[in-house]
Order: C-alpha cells, then structure tokens, then sequence
C-alpha cells in the first residue's frame, strides 16, 4: 500500500502487513532498497502496531523509483515502483549547513532559522495544537522545537495526551508546583514495557510533523530531556538505541527533521558524555538523510566541534550577555550558531523566564547580525497553566509580532548569510553586518549597522568615494524601513534617538 | 595673615610675602611645621602669584595647634598659633577606604559614593558653573571627577575661561566637530612657560572645590587627560612634576580631594607605564594626608593593585556588560570598586554616550547592589554643545533624578557597605546584596534581592523558620518602598511584573 505519486523530498511510505507473535517492536525486522537513476538507499522500517509494518523514504531526485522490501516481519517480498514529481508549496527539501556558520535548504534557497520552543506543544489537546499552528503562522516561525518524551515540571504538571510506550504511569494526583521536583528524576511508580512503544504516540508526533513541513516549519525533535517523572530520561543504554532507533526509522523522511540529542544534556543524572557520543554518533551513522544534529547545554556547553554536531544549540550561560556572545561561539566552533535558549519573554517567576519583549527582539537582532540564529520563548503567567513554552497555544507577548520583519531583511541579505565585522574601530559601538561572503561583495557593497540600546541621534559613515550608498533607518521595534537618500565618502545619517534602531547601506548599481 | 579658628578638616591657610625675583615657583621654596597634642606634620607650601606665598594645612584633631613657617622665599620665620573646633554642617572629613571594598568619612560615617562626571565644568563661565553647582545638588550627587586641565574634543572646542600656565595656546579658530582630531596630541602652535603657573586658574578651581565641601560633595580632581591640544598631556617627566608637586602643595589641604591620576591613562602618546608609576608614587608619598587615589582606563585595565592606588576607578571594557563585572574586579583587586565611566545616558552619536536612563539606573544598581560604586554621566545632543559629561550645567536626563533613591537605601544597609552573595543557587537569577560583613549581621538578616531587567510577577523565598523578617518591595524606578508584611520560613512576594524591582528582606527585633 502506498502513493504511487509523491513530490521530491515529500514522504514515501509502504505499509503491508507482517507477523505480529511475540514483540514485532524487537523480534522482527524490515527493510527496503530503494532506488532511481540518481541515487539508491538502504533504509530500514518500523513496526506500527496493528500487525502493520512501514517503511518510509524521502527521495531526493525527480524519476522513477523502483522498490524491493523484505525482512523477517513476513516470508513475502515486495516490490514496486513510483515517480518523484517537482516539490511545490513550502517544500525546498531538508536544511543542511551551508558556508559553515549558515544554513540552506536542498533547494539552494538560504534558510534563515527563526526558531521558537514549545517543548511538549503537540502532546497537548486537539484544540490546543490547533492553536498552536495559527500561532505558529502568524508570528512566521520557521523552526520549533519540542520533545518526544512528556516534560515534567513547574506548570507541567498534568498528564500527556499520551505515552510513548506501553505501560502505566507513576500516579501524579499529589503533584504539586510546590513539590514537583521531589518526583523528578524518579523511575519508581511507573510500570512501562521500555521495549514495545505506543505507536499512536508516534503517529500523533507525525501528524504534527508533517503539518510543520507543509507550513515550511523545521521541527527540531528533543530526543531525551530530563525534565521527567516516568523514568524516560534513566533507561539504559540499550534501552535508549532502541528508542532512537525507532525514531530514526519513523521520523527521518521527513524532510523537516533535526535530531536535537537533548535538551539540557548536563542534567541528566544517569547518563554520561560516552553515553552522549553513543547516541549523537549513532544519529549521524544511521539517519540515511543527514539531518541536521545538535546537543543542547544546560550550564555546561557541550563540545560542539564534535564531529557528529552539525550546529551549535546554544542555551546562554550568562544572565546578562548571550546574543553578543555569537561571534566568539562561530570563532570557537567553526559551525552555525543557534541560540535556541536566550531567556523567555514572560513575567513568571523563574529568572530564565522574564525578560522584556524589547529585550528579546534585541537579542534576536544581536544573534542575526552577528550571524547566528536566535531562537524564541514566551513564558506569560497563565492561570490555566498554559505557557507558549511548554504547551503552545496563544503568544500573549509583544516580541514575536517582530520576527517577520527581521526574516524579511535578513531575505534580503546579500549571499547566504551575515557575519559581524569589527575591523573598523570606529564601529565598536554598533554591530557592522556584512555578507559572509563580504570579499564578492566588496564592489557592490552590503552593511547593516545595529545600534542594539544605544541611542545614536545621528551616525557619521565613512564609506568609498567611488560607491553609490543606498540609506536606509530601520527601526527594528516599529518594523520601519525608512529610506534615508543616496550617499558616498564622508555624509551623515539623522536617527531619532531611541533603542533598536539600524543603518542598511546598499550599494547601488 | 591667617584665621586663628578652623574647623577639624576644615583648611588652616598662612599667607605671606616673599621674593618675587625670577620664577617664585621654581626658585623658592616654603615649608611649615605644625603641630598640635595629637599630630604633627611638615607640609610645602607655594607661589599664588603677586608676591604673596601661602601655606595651607587641614587638622585631623581639635584642639590648639602651632605652626612655625620658613624658607627660601624670606629671611623671615613666621609662627603663630590657631584653635581647631568641631567639624559642622557636611564636615565629616576625608573620605578613606573601609572594610576593603568600601569607604568611609574620617569621622567614621560610611560614605556611599554615588558620583558624576563633568570633565572641566568648573572651566566654564560663572553662570554655567552656577547651573552646576545647583543641579549637583538637586541629584544628590556626592562625588564629581573632573579635570585640571582644559578638554579638546568633540563638543569641546572653545576656548576655556583660564590655563594652567602663562602663555599663549594654539589658534582654536579652524577646529570644527570634523577636525578636532587633527589637533589632538599636538604641542605646535602653543607658547607655553611649563614652569610659570597662572594662579588664577588654581585659585578658581579652589573656590570649586571648597564650595564642593560645603556641600558635602568629594572632588575627584583628574590630574592628567589625553583630550588636548595645549600639549599638557605631553610634558616632560620633570614638567609633570614640577605641575603634580604644585597640586599637592596647593589643593591637599581640602578635606574633599581625591587624586586621579589621569583619565584614560592608555591613550597618552608619551606617557608609559613606568611615568604613571612615577606620578602615582609621588602622590602617594608628597601628600601629606594620603587622599584617595587612582587611575582610569579607556581601553585596557591598569594594575589596581599597584600600592599607590586606593581603588579602582574603572570605566566599562564591554559595550554590554559592566556593572554586572563588579563582583570579579573586587575579587581580582581586593579594592573598593568605583565605575566612574559605565557609559553615558544621552543621544550623541559616540557609542559611548547615548544609553537609557533606564539602563542608566539599572547600571547604578547592578553595581551598588555588588558592593561597587557606580558613577553618572549625561550626554544629551545640545544647540550650544553645552552636555553635562564636560561643561555641567543642567541635566535633562531622567537618571538623575533616581540616585538620592539609590543613597537612601544604601544609607540604610546594615555596616559599612554591600556585596553580593552567590552562595544560594536559587539565586542564580538576581543579585542577592547581603552586608559585607554578613556574619555580624546573620543574628538579625539583611538581603536585598534585586531582579534588573527580568520581570517576576512573584518570587517564593527560603528564609530561616527562627527569624521573622519584614518584607518590601523596592521599584527603583519609581523610587517607591511598599510593605510586604512579615515573613518567616517558605514564603511568596508578588511584584508587579515589571523591570527595575527589588524584595528586601530585613530581620525584626
């Protein structure tokens, strides 16, 4: 059973039946050899419950492909064949590293990450999810990043929509905000088969990715996290390849995945950096696609130079200075920076959770014209207990209604990406953003000037003689591009002395 | 000619006639020993000019006291005796250091400096000066750093109202906004006599200091600068002493006076490390009464640890985080900590001068609340380029207007000073200010906890079960302390959910 027709880089999917004695999660296996003119893979598929096996796989060429499955799930093999149509909509294929510190889809279009976190969005009701995507589209976020496993903590309390796994879960009528953190970290009470998963949990997850995917949303899948009652985050090593495993096999054709290995990997009372590497570099060795990979710090980063980390998720480990931090972190570790942690907009009464809606846009507008990617968080006290951090639903905040103007600039950039310049000591104040690549640039000239909370009430630039200069004020807060004439050599630009205000100067041709 | 009646710290001064034959300043010398039951001290005194040669000498104790005054400028011995009285009004003394990171008066009062910068505001006219005196007193400020010599730079191109010596300076009439730099560092065109003072320029700056006294406010007299076309940045190592040793002479018997060496001590083109060396030694040595002194950076830190200095008087290395550092430069230097530049709440176009007053305060706090000293500056764009930072006058910010706020909470910390303490992971977030020496005070709990620039709607505090403390919330902003009842044990405060607030915490009896 499958399409007989699907886009380049859209979802091929089998499905037949096949044994089901015994734990058809662990006894059997299924794989398929897939190919066209272009390119032949090896992928392995996964058992759905229901007696059903499925093997799925992303193509990325146009043609005929040509399929043989089999495997021990049944004595049948199974052949067949489809054609890979032009991708259409959103679908510019899966994102990739590009120029080192910046992203690109297969396509070759740049992708300019402006992420959010939702930890546990689509583990909440129907109605609440619906939401969630209407946010999601409104604010123009192009990357999210949640959790596999439910979270438990301060206003996640409740139980999730459901379980991973087959069993019973600790009894949680007694948890309180005040008392959580004596459950966490706890494996006692719960009662799971850790070797025979829920697969509507997963089916669920998929809905939701694939929705993501024709919204043009990356979903950055948290694979382990610590914020846990059920005992998710203590497996054992085998326990935990088996898990990654199936995600691997169910989740990695779809062209919108990252692998994000953890969030907050140094929290993690029972798991090591060996154990890190084992899970990061089985990632990198049995994902047939290459999605991108990263490991998420709590107060410690991890090394990102890593050779199975693709990017820097980057969570600040200061209360004051993050975002001015990315040059030093793209120096450091020769990879994209994402900043998918730098304090939430909110008023709760965690410190890592109030920062200012203006403050957060400058963060975000430090991280982008530093070259980096920022990532955002809101975490507005709810009597429902529903927070856009953790559950998703409606942004009651003021930051995110700014992101689509800044990814419309940084649309506009020259090249694929930003980089700061500080060669120019003149410029020490202020963030100079050039093209990464500013040498095939340098005739035609591209710099944006960030004033972040200075309040400059005019600007005097030193550009070439030789070169027409387009001026342009941007207001990063009141999202206003405002032209400020045609200049070259020595001239002055009138700014209104108020924060978050920019300079673009665009070479004429 | 002398007054037979002085204030303990108040300024005893003889004046005389002497030789006025070739250079009185160079060719004669006077001393005087003077002594009471309690001390006594040899001090120099000097040339003012027209004939007439004064000694000057501040009493550390009441009481009679005798003076026996002679030298090479008559062949006359002079003696006499005075009264010291009681110190009145803002008498409290000198200012000294306290309990290593803090400060105090001679009369043990606890000093909280809460200063500002107007580089040569006593250099302007008698009306401008005047508007100075007048706005320093509505601000509260109680320490002012300025300069000796006049300023050329940026906004300070005009001639100032006297110099230091007789002479005549550098054609000023070609200097725009534009090409002030040209003339920076440069000693061609002026025709100065390094050895001749003009004593109206220092008998002026006197009657500002001494009026600063009266008002109970420190002057922290900047010896050298680097902004300056008259070439007194640039004089000989045997000129600089020639000028410090005329400082000490004439200015150390004001209570009020602290010595800083230089502003921005990094960016002199003759002066290296071993001239500040010199300087900071002779001070160290030549004043009778041991003022406070220290340096002040641009760019690069001096050794604050170096013996002659008093404390660090540090201006910010980072455009972003400043204040914040406090606690690492107390640690590193075991000295009070004073951030005489943390940028400047203005609109200019220099990065360094265009911050908030919100950030402003916020900066002042952040600092306070880790055992530092934070300094003010104001650079608001004006017609006539009158700005605070250089010219005083008036202010027309809104920081100002929030530090009696600040010296009112500090006045009422329990002991000498403030620091802040890390010890409490909960605390991660905010800056929990405890007494320096907290283990006096642990009987009877003082904290305050301030949250800068994060916004909790309520905080839970952990507090000893034994001791009841009264609770209140601080909105530094607003300058409003609200009661928060009495609390012991587990407890919850709301706060607003704005910036700017802080919960303290204090012991009942």
């Amino acid at each position: 059973m499958y399409k007989e027709k699907i886009e380049k880089w859209g979802l091929f999917e089998w499905s037949g039946e096949g044994y089901s004695e015994g734990n058809s999660f662990r006894d059997y296996d299924i794989k398929a050899v897939i190919k066209s003119s272009d390119e032949e893979k090896c992928v392995r598929g996964f058992y759905d419950g229901d007696g059903i096996y499925k093997v799925r796989f992303m193509p990325s060429f146009e043609g005929k492909y040509e399929f043989r499955i089999e495997g021990s799930f049944s004595d049948k093999v199974s052949t067949g064949s489809f054609e890979v149509t032009a991708p259409a909509g959103n679908n510019r294929g899966p994102v990739g590293v590009c120029d080192t510190y910046h992203f690109k889809y297969a396509d070759g279009t740049p992708y300019y990450s402006i992420g959010t976190t939702c930890y546990v969005w689509e583990l909440q009701s129907d109605e609440l999810i619906e939401k969630t995507f209407k946010s999601l589209e409104d604010a123009g976020f192009n990357k999210i990043r949640f959790c596999v496993f439910p979270k438990h903590y301060d206003f996640n309390l409740r139980e999730p929509r459901s379980y991973p796994y087959v069993g019973t879960p600790v009894d949680s009528s007694g948890i309180t905000s005040e008392n959580f953190q004596d459950y966490t970290g706890r494996t006692d009470g719960n009662d799971w088969d850790l070797y025979r998963f829920n697969p509507e949990h997963f089916r669920h997850i998929e809905r939701c990715i694939a929705r993501l995917a024709d919204m043009g949303i990356e979903a950055d899948i948290i694979v382990f996290h610590p914020y846990d009652r059920w005992g998710f985050s203590m497996m054992s090593g085998d326990q935990d390849i088996f898990y990654i495993d199936y995600l691997i096999r169910r989740f990695s054709a779809f062209r919108n995945v990252w692998w994000s290995m953890a969030n907050e990997y140094d929290l993690f009372e029972r798991k090591n950096l060996a154990d890190w590497e084992t899970i990061g570099s089985y990632f990198m060795k049995n994902d047939p696609y290459g999605h991108l990979r990263s490991i998420h710090n709590c107060k410690e980063f991890y090394d990102h130079s890593r050779s199975w980390i693709t990017h820097c998720s980057i969570q600040r480990q200061d209360v004051y200075r993050t975002a001015e931090n990315t040059d030093e972190w793209r120096d450091k570790y020769k990879k994209p920076v994402v900043l998918d942690e730098i304090s939430y907009e909110g008023d709760i009464q965690h410190g890592w959770g109030n920062i200012s809606a203006e403050e957060m846009v400058r963060r975000f507008w430090e991280t982008a014209m530093r070259g980096g990617y920022p990532g955002h968080g809101e975490t507005y006290y709810d009597k429902d207990d529903i927070l856009w951090w953790s559950h998703g639903g409606e942004l009651h905040g003021e930051s995110w209604k700014r992101f689509k103007f800044l990814l419309r600039i940084l649309k506009e950039t020259r090249g694929h990406g930003l980089k700061s310049d500080n060669s120019d000591w003149k410029n020490w104040d202020s963030v100079m953003a050039v093209p990464e690549d500013d040498a095939k640039f340098k005739e035609t000239g591209y710099r944006i000037f960030y004033y972040s909370f200075m309040r400059p009430s005019f600007r005097i630039f030193d550009m070439e003689d030789n070169i027409k200069y387009r001026a342009e004020v941007i207001d990063t807060w009141n999202m206003t591009v405002t032209d400020a004439g045609v200049h070259s050599g020595r001239f002055r630009i009138d700014l209104p002395g108020r924060q978050y205000m920019a300079v673009r100067l665009v070479a004429q041709n």
